[in-house]
């Protein structure tokens, strides 16, 4: 009787927190979960600013074992409950299998990251937590338009990867020239060509910076085409993705023209 | 008689002041009041500027003035009018649904704001009148590219919040990284994850004001692989708008061949 | 006889000077005249520079009285063979319809550009000699192509207008919001709309000049908002054109599909 | 038999250099002379930086020597060999056939340009050593996705030259607008074409550096035209470019369905 009651009890955690064991929408529990992983994360992104964190250093430390608890709680009940997943062999195989499951890993460190402060990597595995709010992504509409865009963009890697390829070619040999033509009128910045590939990626990329720049008539000249080139950098990539986006759509369309009205 | 004759001006005014009385094109009352409405936005915009408001300071304050009176004007004659619209129960019930419609709210502040100058939130409300030339696009060929525009914004609405999620989880990822490589060279720059947000944002859009950027080596690394990074973030909802526009268009035209050349 | 012989002068100049006048392909007189346009221009360009001007003051002084004697040249013999187009009337009024046509007009202000320097919009005459060099753009795939940018760009005007007004819209409101915020931290900056317009426009653009920016922690959250904004600012002309040629395209292979390939 | 034994490494070492001799995936010897390559010019890109060449300089120097003696032997394997390529007539016939197509010629300059360290132009040659990586991209897929690129591309090149020059147009446009305008409140930065060209091209490729912008109103007005210009300057090509590869994807899918799958 009472082994039914926990059964019962742990089925029903498991329905809460397992976004994959309803059909359509979240728990209530998962959305304050990911309520929580957001606030925490930005607890955790406001704790690095000293100005902010000095005068409430009390608060930030109380909150952050809070978060901890909390997820370090929810850790627990997770791996109790992973016995509930169908098809997962006897309760045990099943919470090693949790365990080391790609997102049970997420968890731990997270939980980990939480409640060990003040190590140097600290906020990078604290940033690390919000991949938790992943977990929500497999849910019907997101998770198809996960899968739409994964996609297609995988069935253009070959074209992504070249045109990455080609940019990356443009960016060695705009610096080397830039080295060449610019390096003696600004030795500190284009005196070498790793410091003249700042200034092409900056350049390439159309972020420019303005701490680096040519000065020289023919330097302004070389880069003046690598500017007008990086439009071409920029429209290729662009130009293949909205291809393979509308492709996907079309053979979507073709393979089940209804599914986008149930969707 | 003298009945017959107010509603027969009434209707008048209600045909004058309402495009979609019309069928097509615009009354000249409406083509007035949008000039109107451009001139007054710009003539608040400029008032902003000390150094031209100051030595015209009596022209602005009656100019706002006389904007606010005809749109007071206009207000009151729209409120009149709305018994008029086909379909809206009785007269007063149909001037209620007007003041309390979106369109009716967005002229009752344009109104208030531009008749009580001085408020610290005056100018926003006065950039807010702007909305009110949206009453225009509700016509024809406008309203129609709305429409496409709306429809196939939202048909992709999951991958499009995708992307943006991906892209701050992006920035966020960066961020870290150059707090943690770069925040000892430049505590004031990189001194906390807030500050480097502040970078990961205008990098990741290449905008690149260049107020703020790495000078370590390690740290211009990461930024020139952010850099890289955010080639594809731009590319992604590029690319996903111009599939959904290419299949908006495309279902379009199977549904109805001909309204294109009707539009 | 002469007279013949003077016919068949003034058919063959025609032949040479119209690119309309051919199947295909340019006539030598053609090519030459679009290189000396071209020259022209970058000589025109380069004679705005002091530095390099004033050492060779005499040379570019002769230059432009060379051009400007082969533009007039080209002019007077332009007018001539007018007559012979086909379908014109009577020698007279083809010229004078020459005289009249937009490319007669451009021709006329290129050549009193060129023979009168000195005069303050002078650079501008003569940057606009470069509009000349459309002449060649009537002819086979370039006209072709042309017709077809044409065709897109103007199959989805609304669209591409409201992304216009959209995108001025959100211009005026951020620059609103940043001089509310910022206003005070930075007034000669952001002390009026019109100031943070000009950050608006840097910012949405994806330009980022680093004249100006926010400082406060306020101005740069609205900011960041803003600048990701830009990316949908961008994202939907791109996104719209692109449709729209993959339209032309589409209805261009189904109305004619054999005619890519003989073009 | 020495002489079957002879052919018969030939061969064998035919076919470990040249991708082209196996059906698919890479020979070990292309995979490892790749990653060299790589590095030879990581190696060359680090030593033209002072910082790091002067305390390793003859570290460096015998790099280059192990590079270049390896590129020389791995150079005198593909003459020796390339008498093995089919259809290539006699075996001295081929080998000159080597010795002056497009690779051969690039894998020349490469030892050359490794084993003549100090030469001014030194670097570019070096830089140049990472086309030799292109050999690769014939291979399977990545062939495939070129040949794919190159279709889209060049079968809309009419339209991209138009791009690039309605692009460039614009630019001698904007720069001689602000050089009348701006030229006497800047005269370092905007009083030659030449030297707003150089704005110009900065802000139409919406990099922005930021080391030259207008300071006067009217300046301000017009380089913010100029800079809303751009989105339309970008949005162009890539439009273009992504109905380009729809277009080739859709021929292709109707002439091939079954080729993608197989691909």
């Amino acid at each position: 009787m009472a082994e039914a009651k926990a059964e019962s009890l742990r089925a029903r955690i498991y329905r809460a927190l397992d976004p994959e064991a309803r059909k359509r929408g979240l728990s209530i529990t998962n959305i304050a979960l990911a309520v929580l992983i957001v606030v925490a994360s930005l607890v955790a992104i406001t704790a690095t600013e000293p100005t902010i964190y000095a005068p409430y250093a009390r608060a930030f430390i109380t909150a952050e074992w809070v978060f901890g608890g909390i997820f370090l709680v929810e850790y627990l009940a997770r791996l109790w409950v992973a016995a509930e997943r169908p098809g997962a062999g006897g309760p045990w195989k099943a919470r090693l299998g949790f365990m080391f499951s790609f997102s049970g890993i997420v968890d731990l460190i997270s939980v980990i990251a939480t409640l060990t402060p003040g190590t140097p990597a600290g906020p990078l595995l604290r940033a690390f937590r919000l991949m938790r709010v992943l977990r929500l992504a497999k849910l019907g509409r997101l998770s198809s338009a996960w899968r739409h865009m994964a996609e297609a963009v995988s069935s253009r890697r070959s074209e992504l990867i070249l045109s990455l390829g080609v940019g990356v070619g443009l960016m060695v040999l705009s610096a080397t020239l830039l080295y060449l033509v610019e390096g003696d009128a600004q030795p500190d910045k284009f005196g070498s060509i790793p410091r003249a590939l700042w200034w092409a990626v900056a350049t390439l990329t159309t972020i420019g910076y303005g701490d680096i720049f040519p000065i020289t008539p023919v330097g302004k000249l070389l880069a003046s085409v690598t500017a007008i080139t990086s439009i071409g950098l920029i429209a290729l990539p662009t130009g293949i993705l909205a291809a393979a986006f509308s492709d996907a759509m079309a053979r979507h369309r073709e393979a089940a023209p209804s599914e986008d009205e149930k969707a």
